[in-house]
């Protein structure tokens, strides 16, 4: 039996999309363990034996279509309640026409078309296997609605520095109610003096650890210390540093082989700039007026108003942040304004990323314009949407080439942090994330365990730094562009906001050097096997009552497997027959060994084998 | 129990849409007749009891979300799979997170969010019913990226022409070879001198007919008699007219209401454009040659090819026709040129829509475009995409206002023509594709049961008018954009391509007068009564056995039901308690009459009743 209702696909959309601009690739999902296999019917809709070829398929001539090809599609992965199946197609003329026939067990044997799922007796000649009006219609592969990143992000390891709290380079230029650096923990109003020379200064030891980006959040003026009220686009904020600072912090990392990712706060603006003022000022009368969404003038006077409530709040703002008025991002010298400040960065200071902040909640029309006008400036330009839920409606490939992965993060943080997740609801819920997009989407997908938004990796684990080393390996074994929240390489700690700000900490003698140690490791890991980095991932052995794992990564010949034990004992996995007995190299530990049929690990122990070519 | 696998949900999707500038709409499917009720949970995302309101969820400070409501859903509808179910909600702050608390009747409970369908056991203060994190999103209802067609089309009944068969208004611009008017079936190489002036001169019958917006296939410069190999996007078709004739037409067709929708065949030209004959000629060196797909010059002589057959064709060409090359459309030149001939006529001739003909296999960077210069000059204009299968991927608002609804007529022909569906699959069907949309895409959904693509409905019915009238009363009591293929109105017949663009009868005496009337009535009922137009249909009987079936359509306080029986023998139907013994108008009569227990309609009879207020 073949649930009808479980089954599912749709064109255009991650079950079904141009992975490159020959190449279609298709899945269906079916009810988990019900469907024997899947094979995938498609060709050409105007490969007719007669007739067609002029395009009217409903032509009196047209009969006999021979485009359909028969491929036995492959299982892709299976999640709690579904498998899923995969193909890669190459449209000979671009196009596709398409349905799946699903075989049970029992032989029951199902066409999924787009208007109908229905029983087949003759899986040679049913006339339903030509039926195109019930198939699924890929129309054409056009190059230009590809999605297309830059290739390059695949290969990054990213750092993400809060600038205020990375190293003080240049005291001089610190604001005036400066703190000593880390003398404290840090408030949400707190300034330590962390600058870009401060940046410069650390450039070599943020190569050594194998990095090769760097994610600032905003350097732009604003009051705050995190820079999200941006008061001036085009200004770095002078307790920063100035223009020719960043000149060289671009030039000296780009000399690293290290690129260079900004912060982009289009939503909204800072209360304190220019245009907000001219508005509290003048009023509807204000050339700014119609920058804003506002309800009601006169605006409310914010000393009566308690911070971030809703309570009369008589503008649109982020959140309920009265410092931060939205932007109307549909009025021209808004878009002018904002794509001037987008250009102005990539063209002057060759920037190599946009990451956009609260990226959901402005307009799409407008980030597409954003899109079209910088890659034109810099095709290989990495634009980042900072979108925490469902995404594809960014990522079809008018808009974002990534946005910050956090439904992963909030994954790997249910298995190895908070015990949320057992082994085999981990499994599924990657699984599910991973067919959520289209492949080439994930392959540039912006994957991190933490950032100035959450709390750090290390307090999500109580403390555990095995389970935070788990939790990176992970990470850093999935395909995409992952970063390393500052100071997380040498065990640096915090709660949420604002503690996850600390000052990072630069007396050596504090650095958990173990946990440097296998940063450093895991970095070069990735770095040597591509399979590290490759979308394909199986998951070989799953073992609840143990808490362990283990898991597959795969590209061309090279076989990489990653065991994990998750528990606060140790664990023996029975090794699955493709791994039983065969020579392998332990290659976070760098030696060859030979595998029996059971694999012991520690208590949060892991293990880093290459299959021996 | 309710089966987990079959419940479905996608934020920015024809599940969750932003209706108008305020309003969001929410649908969720489950499978058919497990659920009892479902409540939507939603809210703003940044209202808590105390943090969140300064934007970070993840803040120190951010607990107690109390921005959730409880709103019950209504059930939409039911296929023969699912169950659907609606809800509008309007969002103070045009954000909403939300989720779905799913109850059966056997008081199963489940929360579906994003990442999960969780078991509830208290449906008060189940601390899974605040994490927002597995909730779904709607991050921000921007105005501009609203779906917006214009309103007009809501109201517009179209008539579709073939102005090569319409009318021969001026018999000296014929072609040469031109046949005397219906003197014999048309092949596909046939001329019978249709020209505009025909047109002019049957604006008034046409108007009589009720209609209020005409849908020209090609009138500009080509060699076939269908017109969609273009050779000049410029100028109108020597056998047609000239610019002042099409200036009058359009001015008196605006003097009675009428709209006027022009083809723009933008997926590729005619192969005796001059673009087309200079890369013929000059090969690799035309300074056309980047207008196309070449794969390989010389380019074959068309000469030695059998006609639309795949072999030796060495340029990508509309299906395999070697008389229609296809466009490269990423090509600033052809964008430009493209662009310019879709402004010409809006600007110059003031046409009011456009159909873009195989648009599903052009661009969509192009199409967002065309629609950004063409609704810049007149806001109103209506875009019409010809895309026969599943079309949402250009229904985002950024692209087409509607497309050509087929998969509608393939469901309406599997029922009222060849009886390949029943009544019950009827029904499904329909609702299947009514969800498959956002109801403000539906609202202006091409309607039509017939084209110059396909038989004609009479055809399809095996010349079964009664058949044929039931197919129209349903397509008009249909939210949407219902159209008319020319001489369907008087019982123009003609199976497939070319058989389907027989010439127009003008003698009184052929015409079918019968149907005339009933084509005439349909139309005024529906300019007569909003519920008719309206996207709300109830199906109140399904009788299987009799193959017959009862409908409601509602707006506001206005309610009208169509029965049909689509047999050949009389049905009798069991009213249902809301119309036993109720006072109603046969408004298809316009009488009145109250109804009993049953209701008896005659093979292929038909009855439309309102209720009374």
């Amino acid at each position: 039996m073949i649930t009808k209702a479980a089954i599912y696909h749709r064109s255009h959309s991650s079950y079904s999309y141009a992975y490159d601009k020959e190449t279609l690739h298709l899945r269906i999902r079916s009810a988990k363990g019900e469907v024997d296999n899947i094979t995938l019917r498609v060709g050409d809709p105007y490969d007719w034996a007669t007739g067609g070829g002029g395009g009217n398929l409903n032509a009196e001539n047209a009969s006999g279509w021979v485009g359909g090809e028969n491929i036995l599609m492959e299982k892709e992965c299976e999640t709690e309640l579904f498998d899923y199946w995969f193909c890669a197609v190459r449209p000979q003329y671009y196009r596709a026409r398409y349905a799946f026939l699903l075989e049970s067990c029992d032989k029951q044997l199902l066409l999924a078309g787009e208007k109908q799922i229905i029983a087949i007796t003759n899986r040679e000649n049913d006339p339903a296997l030509s039926q195109l009006s019930n198939f699924y219609c890929f129309p054409y592969i056009n190059p230009t609605d590809v999605f297309n990143a830059p290739s390059w992000v695949k290969e990054t390891i990213w750092y993400q520095i809060f600038p205020e709290r990375f190293a003080n380079g240049n005291p001089a230029i610190s604001p005036e109610n400066v703190l000593p650096w880390g003398s404290q923990d840090p408030k949400s109003n707190s300034f330590f003096g962390g600058d870009i020379q401060g940046v410069i200064d650390h450039l070599d030891y943020i190569q050594d650890l194998g990095i090769t980006g760097i994610y600032f959040t905003p350097i732009t003026q604003g009051k705050t210390n995190h820079k999200y009220d941006t008061t001036d686009y085009l200004k770095i904020d002078s307790a920063f540093g100035d223009e020719e600072t960043v000149k060289t912090l671009i030039e000296e990392a780009h000399k690293r082989g290290i690129k260079v990712m900004f912060d982009a706060v289009f939503n909204h603006i800072g209360a304190s700039s220019i245009q907000w003022q001219d508005v509290l000022k003048h009023g509807a009368d204000s050339s700014y007026a119609d920058w804003f969404y506002i309800e009601q003038f006169p605006l409310i006077d914010e000393s009566k108003r308690q911070s971030h409530s809703k309570d009369m709040l008589n503008y649109r703002a982020f959140a309920f942040a009265e410092n931060m008025p939205k932007l109307n991002t549909e009025n021209p010298e808004v878009i002018e304004y904002l794509l001037a400040a987008g250009r102005y960065w990539v063209r002057n200071f060759d920037i190599d990323a946009w990451r956009l902040d609260v990226a959901n909640e402005v307009d799409q029309r407008f980030w597409r314009r954003f899109r079209d006008e910088l890659k034109a400036i810099k095709p290989e330009l990495y634009i980042l949407g900072e979108v925490w839920h469902d995404s594809m409606n960014w990522l079809g490939g008018d808009q974002f080439d990534a946005v910050m992965n956090y439904p992963l993060t909030d994954a790997i943080l249910g298995f190895f942090a908070s015990d949320t997740l057992n082994a085999n609801q981990f499994k599924s819920a990657v699984n599910e994330l991973n067919v959520n997009y289209p492949i080439n989407v994930n392959e540039v997908s912006f994957l991190l365990l933490d950032s100035h938004d959450t709390p750090r990796i290390i307090d999500k684990c109580g403390a555990n730094k095995d389970k935070a080393k788990l939790a990176y390996l992970f990470q850093f074994t999935q395909t995409g562009s992952p970063c390393l929240y500052y100071g997380g390489e040498i065990g640096l700690d915090g709660g949420a906001d604002p503690l996850n700000r600390k000052c990072m900490i630069w007396d050596e003698n504090k650095h958990d050097l173990n946990m440097k140690q296998h940063i450093m490791q895991i970095i070069k890991l990735r770095k040597t096997y591509p399979a590290l980095r490759h979308h394909k991932m199986t998951w070989l052995v799953i073992d609840e009552a143990q808490n362990s794992l283990i898991y597959q990564k795969k590209s061309q010949g090279e076989q990489v497997f990653i065991a994990m034990n998750n528990s606060d004992k140790a664990s023996e996995l029975q090794l699955p027959g493709a791994l039983y007995g065969q020579a392998v190299t332990d290659i976070y530990n760098e030696k060859s060994c030979q595998l029996t049929a059971t694999l012991k690990l520690p208590a949060f122990g892991f293990a880093v084998y290459k299959i021996n070519a």
